[in-house]
C-alpha cells in the first residue's frame, strides 16, 4: 500500500533541505562516470565523487549514474558542483515523485519511474530515475543498481547506431527510451496474468479468483498513476522547446512519445478487460448459486410431498379403510411413482434438468 | 489476448533497427508496382525490389505494394532508396503500432489497421497497413497479400472516376476510404451478432450468453483501440497542412473523416447496448433465481405444515382421544384440504401463482 | 437495431457515385416547387424535373421539396444542374448520415434527422432531411412525404410573419426549427413512457418492465445518436460563419440551438432517470425475494422442529415411558404451542412479521 | 415529471409568437413599480401597464416588477414599449427555459430558475424568472408573487447598503444574490433529507428509504439541471463583456459566480453521496438476505437429520432389534442430542451463531 | 454532514455584511505580530488591535496572525485599516468558502483549507485559513489556534534558511507549503485506515466493514472538495501573475503546486481503490450465500429422500410384505446407505464438498 503515497518526513522542515523518503534499498552508493565522444570512450567507477568534477567543463559527453541515494552528502555535493536548484536535489532524494520534467534553460531535471515486476507477489515495483541533462553532460540518480541500462553502455562501449556520435540529449533519449521499453515487459506479464484469471474463470471460478482479479486492478492503478504523468514529460520534450535537445533528437523523442501512448493505451485496455472480469466473476456466483437452488427445489419439491403421503398413511386412526384394502400398498406406490414422475416432467419443462 | 499488446522483441536494440515483431503470416513477399497518369498504365509483380526504383523519378504516379514484412532486408532497401527515416521502416514491421501519422515535408508517413472478421471465432483480426505518400509514389505495406484493395485496382485498370486524372495523394485516399468502408462491414457482422445475443436474451439467457456478450465486449474494446488514433489521423490530412496532399483531395479526406466518426459512433452505440445487455442478463439470472424460489417456497410451505399433522396422528400416545372417532380420518383430511387451500389463496393473493 | 449502423453498400464503388441506401419508403418521388418573394406566391407539384432549372436564376425565393430518394436519376440531374459536388448528392441518398453541416461558399449542405414516434412498437423511427441552401434557393430532400413542413407552408401561403419579407436562409431555420420543435413531441411521448414505467415499479414490477426499461435506454441511444451532432450544426450556422446566412436570421438560430440544448439536456435527464429506474427494479426483485425467503423459514423453521417431536412419538420402542402417561399427549401439545409460539415471538422482533 | 421537459405548444406557430407554456400560476397579473435614485424614492401598484412607459426615458433608476405572466398581452405591450426582441418576449412566458444571458448592447436579457422545496413532497418546484436589464431600468416576470425579493425591497426602502446609490445593474445583481442564496436553504433541506435517510440505512432500511433515495436522486438531477448552466450566466455576466453592468458591481457578480460554484459542488457532493446510499442499502438488503438464510439452514440442518432418525424408528418392520433394547430410547436421545450439539458446534465454528 | 454545505445565515442581508458562519471553536481571538527583515525580528502578542496598523508602512516584513474569527468587529477594523474589500471580510468570516484566489493588484487574497484527522470518528475536519499578502505584510486568519505553523516561526525565530532574507510573498508560500505538507498527513491516516479495511475484507468482512468503506468513501468525497479547488489557486500563483508575488519565489510555488498534484493523485487513487473493495465486500457476500445454501442443500437433499424412505414404511397398511421379511430391516439400511454415499459422491463431483 506503501507504494501509492508518499511519506511525509520532511513536513516542518526547510525547503531545499536534502531529506531521503524511500528506504534504503543499497548497500552503498556507486558511482561510475562514463565519458564518450566520437573518437574516445571512457568508463570507470568513482570512489570520490570529487573525481567527476573536472569533467563537467569538457566538451566530450560525460555521463554519471549514482546508483542509490540514501548518503545525501554526495548527492549534495554534485548538486552544488554542477550549480542545480536546492529544490531540486530534494525531489532527487524524495521517492514519491510523479514523473515530471523542468526545463532551467541551461538544463532539465527529469523525474521517471522504472517499473520491474515481482514475479511473488504479482506486484509492480517502482524505482525513483531522476535525470539532470545538460548540455555536455548528463547525471542519473537511481534508487539501487539495476540492469535496464546495460545494452546502453553496451551500445557506447561498442559505438553502436549514433550513440557515439550525438550528444548528451540523445543519451538521455536512449535511457528513457530504456524505461519506457521495459514498461511492454510489464505489460506482457500483466496480459498473462490476465489471460490466466480468464480462463480460470471459464473454467472454475473460486474466491481466489477475485482476490486476482482485485490485485490485478491495484496493480493496474499503480502502473496507470506511475505512466500517465510521463506522456506530458515526453511530449513537452518532443515538442523541442529547450536548448537542450537538439533537433536531430526530436524524432526520436516523437518515437518514445508513440512508445508511451500505446503503453498508456494498453493499460486503458487491461482496465477495460479487468472490470470485464469482474462482471462475469459476479455473474458466475449467481449463476452457482442458481444451480445451486435448483438441485434443493427439485429434491425437496419431489419428496416433500411424497413424504407427506407416507406420513399420512402412518397415522394411527382406527377407522382408516384404505389400511385394509389389498391394494392399498401397492396403489400408494403407483400413486408416488406418478406425483414423482409428473414433478420430473414439470422440471424437464422448465428446463431445470 | 497478444492482439491487445505489443510485443517486446526490440527491447535492447538500438532505435532504428527494423525486427519484425508480428507472426509470420506470408509465405513470401510479393511485390506488385502499378504505374500510371492520365494516358497510360502498366501494373506487374516484381521480384527483386531495385525493378521499382527508377520509377520514384518518373512524373508517372507509382504505387508499390508489399504483402509481407517478414524480409526486412527487403523493407531497409526500399527505405534506403526511397530515403525514409530509419525509424519508420522500424514502425513498418513493428505490428502493434497504433494507426498514427507523421510528416516528413517531402512524404507522409502512414500507420492504418485493417480488420477482418473472423467468423469462426467472432473475433476481429488485426493487419498492419503502413503507407508511405510521397509527391508522386505510393509505398504501401501489408502483413499478408488482402482483397480489400481489388476494387481499387480494377477502378485504376478501367480508369473509372477520376483516379488516373488525379495524383498519388488521391490514391493514398482512395486506400484509406477502402480501409475505413471495410469497417462498416465489421461493424454489421457485430451488429447482427448482438441482436443474436439480444434474441437469446429474450427466448432463453443461458451461462453461454454471458460469454457471447464478454467476447462482443472484448472485440468492442479492441475494436475501438484501432479505430479511436484513426480519427486524429485522418483529421490531420484533411486540414490540409501537408504539401504532399492537393487541395481537390481534401473534400474527400472530409468524406473519410465523415465515415469514421460513424464508425466511432456505432462502436460507442454498440458498447451502449453491450452494457445494457449484461444488465438485463444479470437481471434474468435474479429473476430465475425467483422463480425457483417461489416453487420451492409454495411446495414447502403447503406440505411441511400437513406433514407436520400427519405425524402428529402417527404418535403412538396410549391415550389420543380423536384416533378412536368415527370420523376422525375424514375431518383430518377435511382440515388439510382447508391448510393447503387457504395456503394456495395466499400465494395467489402474493401473485406467486 | 439496423437503425443504429449505416449500410455498407457502397463499399468497392469509386468515391460520388449515388447509391441509395435505405429502405425503398415512398412509392414515387414527388417534387414541389415553391416560388415567393413579398409580393407573389406560386407553389406547383413537379412532373419533370427540369421545370425547375429556370428558377434558379430568379432573384425570387425558390424552394424545392423533394419526397423520396430513391430514383436516384433525378437526384443527380438536380445535383448537375445546381452545381452541387457529387459527394453530397452521395450523401443525401445514403440515409446513415449523421447531422451535419458543409460550407461551400456559394451554398450550403446541411443534413439532418426528422424523427417520429412509433407508438405500437414504441421506437423512434428516424428519416433523413438533406438541405441544399443557396443565396435564393433551398433544396430539401426527405425520404418520404410527411407532415412536418405543412405548417411552414401555410404560413408561406398566409404571408404571415417575417416569412415572406425574409429571404431563402430564413426559410431554411423555419424547417430546422420545425424539425427541431419535432423533437419535443419526441420527448414528451419518452417522458409519458418514463411515468408509466416508474408507475409500474412502484406498483408492480414485473419481468416486462425490465424490458420497457431496456427498449427506454435503446431508444435513448438511438435519439442522442441522432441529435447530439446537431448541436454542432446549428452552433456552427449561428456563429454567422457562412455568407448564405444574412445578419437577421442569426438571431433565430440562436433559438433554435437553445432549443436544441433543451432537447439534449431533456435526453440527459432521461437516460439519469432511466438508469435510476434499472436500480430500482434489480432492488425490488432482491426485495421481492427476500420476501419469499422470509416466508419458506418463517413456514419452515416453525414446523420443522415440530415435525421432529411428532415423530419422536411416532417411534415404535417398547420402551417409551411418554406414550403411557395419561397426560402425554396433552402435554406434547403444550409444548408444541409454546415451540410455535415463541419462534413467532423471534420472527416479530427481528420484524419478519 | 412534466418538470423535467418543456411543453411543446408552440410547435407550428411563427418564432415569436407569445404563448404562455405554462400552468396557469396566479390568479392575476400584479405589476409593481419602485422608481429610486439616491435622493427620492417612489413605490406603488401598477393597475394599467401604460402608467409605467414615461419612465422608461427617465435617469433614475426603475423596477417594474410583474408578477404572473399568462397575461401576454400585458406581455407583449412591455415588450414593444421598451423595444425587446419579440422572440424573448416569447421566452419570457415559454416557462421551460434554461438559465441562459442574451447579450443586445442596449439591453441584457436573463433568464433564471427560482426554486423551492415543497416540503410535503419533498420535491423542489421551479419557477421562471426572466430580467430584462437595461441602463437605468429593470423589469422582472415571475411566475406568480414570491417572497424572495422582499428583503430587497426592504434594502431599497430603508437606503441601506449601497443600494441606493448604484445603478439598475446592481439591483440587477441584488435580485439574482436573492435567487442564488435561497438555493442554499434548498440545499441544507436537501441536506437534512440526506441524513435522515443515511440513519434510516443505518438503523432499519425499509422498501421505503429505497424510494426516498430515488426521490432524492430524482430532485438533485432537477436542481442539477436547474442551476448547471446559472454557472456560465454569471460567468458571463461578470467577465464585464456588456456595457449595461458597471465596472463597480462586477466584483459583487464574482461573489455571486463563487456562490453559483458552490451551489454546484454542494450538489455533486450530495449526488455522491446519494449514489453511496443505493450501494449500501443493496447490501444490506443482501446482508438481510444472507440472515434469514442463516436462520433456515440452522433450523433445518439440525432437524432434518433428527427427524429422519426418529422416522427410521417409526418404521413398522416386524425384526428391528434396537426397538426391543431395554435402553434404546434413551440410546437415540443421546445420539440426536449429540448430534444437535455438534451442529450447534459447527455453526458456530462458521460464526452464523 | 454539516461539514458538506455551507450555512445560509447571510441570506437576506445587504452584500458585503461581516457575519461569521461557522460555530464558535475558540474562546477569545488571539492576534499574534511578527515583524522582521534580515536583521532584526520582533514577536508578541496584540491584546488592541489598533496596535498592529504603523507596521503597514513600515518596509519590514508583517505576519499579523488572527486565531478566532467569530470576533466580526476587529477583522472589520483590520479590513477597514488595511483598505481590503468589505466583500472579502464578509468571506474571511463565512467559513463555507472553497478554496479561492482573488488578485486585487496591491493586494492577493488566498482561501485555503486546513485539515485535521479526528482519529476518534475516523472523519476529516476542516478549518478555514484566509491570507491577505500585501507587497511587505502578511495577514492569516485561522478559525482556532492550532500548531501547523509553529515550524515556520521557529525558522524565523532561528533565521534558518532563506525565509529571512525573502519577503512577505516567500512567508506565504512557506505557510501554503505547511498547509499543503499536512495533507500527507491526513493521506497517511486514510491510507492506514484502508490497509485495516483490505485485511478486514480479506479475513472478516463483516456489516461493519461496510460502513467503514462507505465512512472512507465520504471522507475522501470530502477531501477532495477541499483540495481540488487548490490545485487551481496554486496554479495561478505559480504563473506568477500578480506584482505581489517575486520571482525569486515562483520556483518554490511550483514545488507546491507539484505536491498539491501528488496529492490530488493520490485522493484518486484512494477512489479507486475504495470502490474496487466495495465490489469485494459485495461478491463476498454472494459467495458467504452461496456457502449457506450449499451446506442447506447437502443436508437437504441428503436427508430428505432417506425421511420419506423411514416415513414410507412406517405407514399402516395391513399388507405390506417387506415388514415381514426378515432381512427387510437391513436391506432398507442398505438402501438408505447407498443413496446417502451416491449423494455425497455427486457433491464432491460438483464440488460442493
Amino acid at each position: 500500500m506503501s507504494r501509492l503515497f508518499r511519506k511525509s518526513k520532511t513536513v516542518g522542515l526547510p525547503p531545499g533541505t536534502v531529506v531521503y523518503t524511500g528506504d534504503k534499498k543499497a548497500e552503498k552508493i556507486k558511482i561510475t562516470l562514463i565519458d564518450y565522444d566520437e573518437k574516445q570512450f571512457q568508463e570507470r567507477e568513482i570512489i570520490n565523487i570529487e573525481e567527476c568534477f573536472p569533467f563537467k567543463d569538457k566538451p566530450s559527453v560525460t555521463w554519471i549514474n549514482i546508483d542509490g541515494i540514501h548518503e545525501t552528502g554526495i548527492i549534495e555535493k554534485i548538486g552544488k558542483h554542477f550549480q542545480v536548484h536546492p529544490l531540486l536535489m530534494e525531489d532527487v532524494v524524495s521517492t514519491g515523485q510523479r514523473p515530471k520534467l523542468e526545463d532551467f534553460e541551461s538544463y532539465l531535471f527529469i523525474v521517471l519511474k522504472m517499473l520491474y515486476f515481482n514475479q511473488d507477489g504479482k506486484t509492480i515495483e517502482a524505482e525513483q530515475l531522476s535525470l539532470i541533462l545538460g548540455d555536455n553532460f548528463l547525471i542519473s540518480f537511481q534508487e539501487r543498481e539495476g540492469d535496464i541500462f546495460n545494452p546502453v553502455r553496451e551500445l557506447l562501449r561498442k559505438a553502436k547506431g549514433r550513440i557515439r556520435k550525438s550528444g548528451a540529449d540523445y543519451l538521455a533519449y536512449t535511457l528513457i527510451d530504456a524505461v519506457v521499453d521495459n514498461y511492454f515487459i510489464i505489460l506482457e506479464k500483466l496480459g498473462e496474468n490476465l489471460e490466466d484469471i480468464e480462463d480460470e474463470l471459464v473454467t472454475e471460478p473460486a474466491a481466489e479468483t477475485l482476490m486476482d482479479i482485485h490485485n490485478m486492478k491495484r496493480e493496474m492503478i499503480f502502473l496507470r498513476k506511475s505512466v500517465w504523468p510521463l506522456r506530458e514529460v515526453i511530449s513537452s520534450l518532443e515538442r523541442g522547446q529547450s536548448a537542450v535537445i537538439k533537433e536531430p533528437t526530436l524524432i526520436y523523442l516523437k518515437d518514445v512519445y508513440d512508445h508511451t501512448i500505446q503503453v498508456m493505451d494498453t493499460i486503458e485496455t487491461f482496465r477495460d478487460m479487468v472490470s470485464g472480469m469482474l462482471d462475469i466473476y459476479l455473474s458466475s456466483i449467481s449463476n452457482k448459486m442458481n444451480e445451486i437452488m435448483k438441485v434443493l427445489t427439485i429434491i425437496a419439491t419431489i419428496f416433500i410431498p411424497l413424504t407427506f403421503i407416507a406420513g399420512l398413511y402412518g397415522m394411527n386412526f382406527e377407522y382408516m379403510p384404505e389400511l385394509s384394502w389389498k391394494w392399498g400398498y401397492f396403489a400408494i406406490w403407483i400413486v408416488m411413482i406418478v406425483i414423482g414422475a409428473s414433478m420430473m416432467l414439470y422440471f424437464r419443462r422448465k428446463r431445470w434438468l
